[in-house]
C-alpha cells in the first residue's frame, strides 16, 4: 500500500519529477505516481484530495508549473501534508509564476513547498515526515545524510590545496 | 437573471471588487456576487463553477490575492469567459503572488486577467465582452468612453499654460 | 465576416501568434490576420481600432512585445473587449516589459492579457468570448475541454505506476 | 513532552510566529519555543539541530528574517521535517531576500517552506505532519477544514447579492 | 512660442510633473503643459504627436504611470526627442509597469527615459537638449551644475569630522 | 568635426554599440568612437567627460553592462545630454543591473535612458536631438520614419488573411 | 590619524550611515567623515579616491542611493577595500537600483557590499579589515560577538516555553 | 603559511571559484583552498569557522548557490572578514537567490559581498585587504590598476574613429 502520492499536473514535468520517485524508491517507501491536472481534469484532482488520507497515504507531492495550482487545490481538499514543486515549465516566467503560485497560499491552507525543480528535496521530505514517526525511516535519513557528507569530503580531498 | 457572476475569495477582497459592481450596476447590466473560496470551499468551487453557465451567467469575473486559485480554477470548470483580478491582499509579496497566478494559465484553460487590483476594467471588460452581441450595451460602452475623454479634456483646461 | 481581429506589432510576432490563428480555425470561427504596429503605423493603429466594430469584428486579439503599446491603443480606440497577447521578444527583459506594458492598464479601459507567450489561450478565450452569446461555439468548447480531460487521463495511463 | 520545535532568530520575530503557537495549543499539541541565531549563537543552532530527535521533537519550525539561515542550517544538522517561515524583517527587499534564503535549498537538505510570514500555515503544517501518523490528530485537521468552509460560507450570506 | 511640450496622462501626475515645469522655468525656456490621454483622448494624443514640431516645440517631456503608453505613442507620432518620466501612480506594482513600459520601445522609436519619477531630471534633459544648440542654455546649465557641487560642499562642512 | 561622441566601456560592448554607430552614419552625421571606461580609466573619463562640449560635440552616447557608471559619470561631468545604453553583458543579473545603474539617476544629473541593448535607438534619439535644431536633420527623421512604416506595410501584405 | 574613511553621497544619507560611525567609534577606531557626490563633486571623488591611500586611511565606507556609483568609483581611483553600503533613498524603486548598483561591479574593480541600509555591519567589516592585521581589534571583535550571543541567550530566556 | 582561505560549497562551484584562485596568486599571496557544505558537512564548517583565524588566515572566501549559507555561517563563527562570492548553479533563480542569500546579512554580522559569479573580485578584494596593512601587496595592487588601465588604452586604439 502507497505511503506517498506523487501527482504532476502533466507529463511533461515527469523528467523533474522522476528525483522524487527516485529517492523515495531509494528509501524502500511505497509510492503511487499519477496525472492530475488542476485546469483540465478538475473531477480527478478533486476525488484525488478527497480520497487520498482513505486509501493510506500519508504525503502527497504535488509538482506544477506557470500558474501552478494542483498543489494549492490538493491541500484544499486533503487533511494530508501536501508537498508542492515548482517546476520550470515552458512560457513560464524565469520559474516566478510556479514559485509564487504553490508558496504564498492564504492561512488556513498550507502547502510544503520547495525549491524550483526541486523534486529530490521533496521525495527527501516526504520521507523525513514518514520518518518523524517511524525509527526505521529515520535511521535511513541519518544514513543517508551521513552519505552526502562523505561525498563532499571526499570531493574535498581532490581540490584541497 | 443575472449575466455577471462576481466572486472573490474572502470578504475582506470586497472592497476591492466593489468597483466592479459599481460598474456593472452603472450600465444596467445584472449581477450576482458571491464569497466562493477555491481554498476553504472547494465544494462550493465545484459547483459555481460547472453550473454557472445553465443558469445563465455569460462572464464570470473572480478576485482573489497571494496565491490566487479562485479564477483560474473557476475557469477549470466552466465553458465562460472569466476574468481574473488580481488582489493585492495582506502578506502579498507586492501583488507578485496573485498577479502571477491568474496571469500564467497553462495552454487550454485562459483566464482574462487585469491590472492588479482592476476591478474596475474587470467590470468594464464584462460589460465589453455582453456589448460585443448586444447593440445597446455596445452603444452604452461608446459613450462611457465619450465620458472619459470629457473628463481629460475638462482637467486640461484648468492645467494648461 | 470575420468575427476575430488578430493584429500584431511585427511579422516576428507571428510564430507565437499562429497559435490563436490555428484555435479560431479550428472553432470553425472567421478570422482575420494583419500587422498593425502602434509604434510605426500609428495612423493605421488609429483606423483600425476606430473601425473594427462597425465591419462586424466582436473580439480583437493583439500580441506585441517590448514596451506593447498595441493592446492598450487598440483597447483605447475600440469599443470590443481587447485580448493581449505579451510577447517575448528579443532584447526583452525577460518578458517582464510586456506583460507589465499589456497587464497595468488604467482605470477605465481594460485589456484581458493572457499568459506571456500566451497566444493559444487568446483564441480560446476569443472563442469563449462569443460562445458566450452563441450557444453553438459554447457547445464547441464544452467538447474542447473534455478532450483536454481525455489527453491528460491517456497519459496519466502511461505513468501511473 | 514537546513534538514540535518553534525557534527563531531573534525576539523582533516573536510577533510573526506567535500564530504558529497558537494554533498548535488550539490543535493540543505539545511544543517548545525558544530563540536560535544561526549568526550569534551557532553553538546553540548546533546542539539544537543535533539533538531535536533525541529530545522526543518531531517537527521543527523555525522562522527567520532577510538572509535567513536558520531554517536551512537547521535542516542541514536534524534528520527531522524542517519547516521554514520566512519573515519580512526591517531593512528586507521587499522580503524576496528571506524567502528566496529558506526556499531555494539545494538537493540533499530540503525545507518545507511556506508563505512570507506564514507562520500560521507553519503551525498547521505541522499538525498535518502529525496527523499523517495520528488519527487523532488528522481527525482534528479535518475539523478546523470544515471550520474554514463554515466561516466563508457566513461570510457569503452577508455579501450575496 | 514655447520650446518645450510637458504633457501628462492625468491631472494627478501634476505634482510630480510639477518639477518639471520648475526646473524649464528656472532655467527661463518657454513651456506649454497640457493634459493628454494614450487611452482616454487618443485624437488629441494623435493631433499632439502630429502637430508639435510644427508649432515650434523642440522637446517633448511626457508623465505616465502604469502601463504607460503616452511617451512612447507621442515618440511614434513625433520626430522630436520625447523624454519620458515613469510615475509611480496608484495600483502601480512598485513603479515597475511604467519604468518597462516607458524604456522598452522597439528598434526605430527611441523615448528618453529617466528615473522614477524624476521629473526635475526630465526638466534639466530638456534643457541639455535645447543647450546642445545654444550657448546660451548650456551656459546656465554649467551654472546650475556649478550650483550643485556648492551645495554639497556646504553639507559636507556641516558633517565632516 | 564630430557631433556625437559614441563611448562604452569594453571593447566587449561594441557588437550591441556598433547599431548606434551604424544609425548615424546612415544619417550622415558626424561621430567618434571610443573606449572609456569609468572603472580602469578614470582620468580618461575625467578628460573626455570634461572637454567633449568645447570639442563641438553636441551628445554623448555611452553604452556600459553590470553596475554601469559610465553613462551617469560622464552625465556629471558634462553639461552636454547624455544618452545612456544598458548592454547586457556576461554575469548580468539578466540586465536589471544596467538597467537600473543607468535609469535612476539622482535629481540634477539626467541620464537619457534608452532600451537594454537599445544602441540602434540611441543613435536615432542622438539624431533627434541635433534635429530639433537642425530642419535639414529633422527632414531625414521624417523619412526615416516614413520607411518603417513602409516595412510594416509590406510585412502586413504577406501576413493578412 | 583616521584609519577608516566615511563617505556618503549626501546629508540625507546621514541618518543611515551613522550607524557605520557609531559601531567604528564604538571599537575606538579613528574615523573621517565627508559628503561626497559622484555626480555633483566628481573633482571632490577624484582627490579623495587618489589620495585616501596617501593619508593613512585603510579602508573606506561609501554610502550611496539609487544609481549609486559613489562606492564603485571610489574603488576605481583607490587601491584601498573599498565597503559599499546601498542606501533605500526617496524615489528608489524598493532599493534594487542601488543594491545593484553597487553590488555588479565588472572584473578588476570590486565594492565589499553588505545589506540595503546596512552601514552597521559595513563598520563591523572595516573593523574586520583592520582587526585582520592587527591583534588588538582582532580581540575587540571577539568580544563584540560574544556580547551578539550574551544578548539572544537573555532574549531566548523571556521567550522559552 | 596560507594567508587567505578559499572555500565553496561544492567541486561544482571550483571553474566559478578558480578565479579567486589565479588572482591570488598572481599576487603572490599564500592560499588554501577546501570544500565546506554548510549543509551536507555543518561540522567541518563549524570546525573551520572557529579555528581559520587561529592558523594565520586573515580573510575567508566563500562560495556558494542557490540558498547560498556557506558564506553567512563562517562569518557568524569567525572573527575574520569574509567575502562571499554568489555562485549562479543549476536551479538557480536567475542568481537573485545566492545574491540575496549571502548580501542580505543581519546587523552584527557582516559578508562583503561581490558580484554574481565574481570570484575574480573577490580574489582582488582580499588582496586590497591585505593590502591595507601591507605596503608591498599594496603596491601590487596600484601596478594591477595600471594595467587594467594599458588593456583599455590598447583597446581603445583599434575601436577609434
Amino acid at each position: 500500500m502507497a505511503k506517498v502520492g506523487i501527482i504532476m499536473g502533466s507529463t511533461s514535468d515527469l523528467p523533474i519529477m522522476q528525483e522524487a520517485i527516485d529517492i523515495l524508491e531509494g528509501f524502500d517507501i511505497e509510492i503511487e505516481v499519477d496525472i492530475v491536472s488542476a485546469h483540465r481534469t478538475p473531477e480527478k484532482l478533486f476525488d484525488y484530495g478527497k480520497n487520498a488520507h482513505t486509501r493510506g497515504i500519508s504525503v502527497i507531492i504535488a509538482g506544477a508549473g506557470g500558474a501552478a495550482h494542483l498543489p494549492g487545490m490538493v491541500a484544499s481538499l486533503s487533511p494530508l501534508p501536501v508537498i508542492g514543486v515548482p517546476v520550470k515549465s515552458r512560457n513560464s516566467i524565469d520559474g516566478w509564476d510556479s514559485v509564487l503560485s504553490i508558496l504564498q497560499m492564504p492561512g488556513g491552507v498550507p502547502v510544503a513547498t520547495v525549491a524550483l525543480d526541486g523534486a529530490k528535496n521533496a521525495g527527501i521530505l516526504a520521507a523525513q515526515i514518514i520518518g518523524s514517526s517511524d525509527k526505521c525511516v529515520l535511521d535511513k535519513i541519518l544514513v543517508y545524510k551521513e552519505g552526502l557528507k562523505q561525498k563532499v569530503i571526499e570531493g574535498a580531498k581532490k581540490v584541497a590545496k
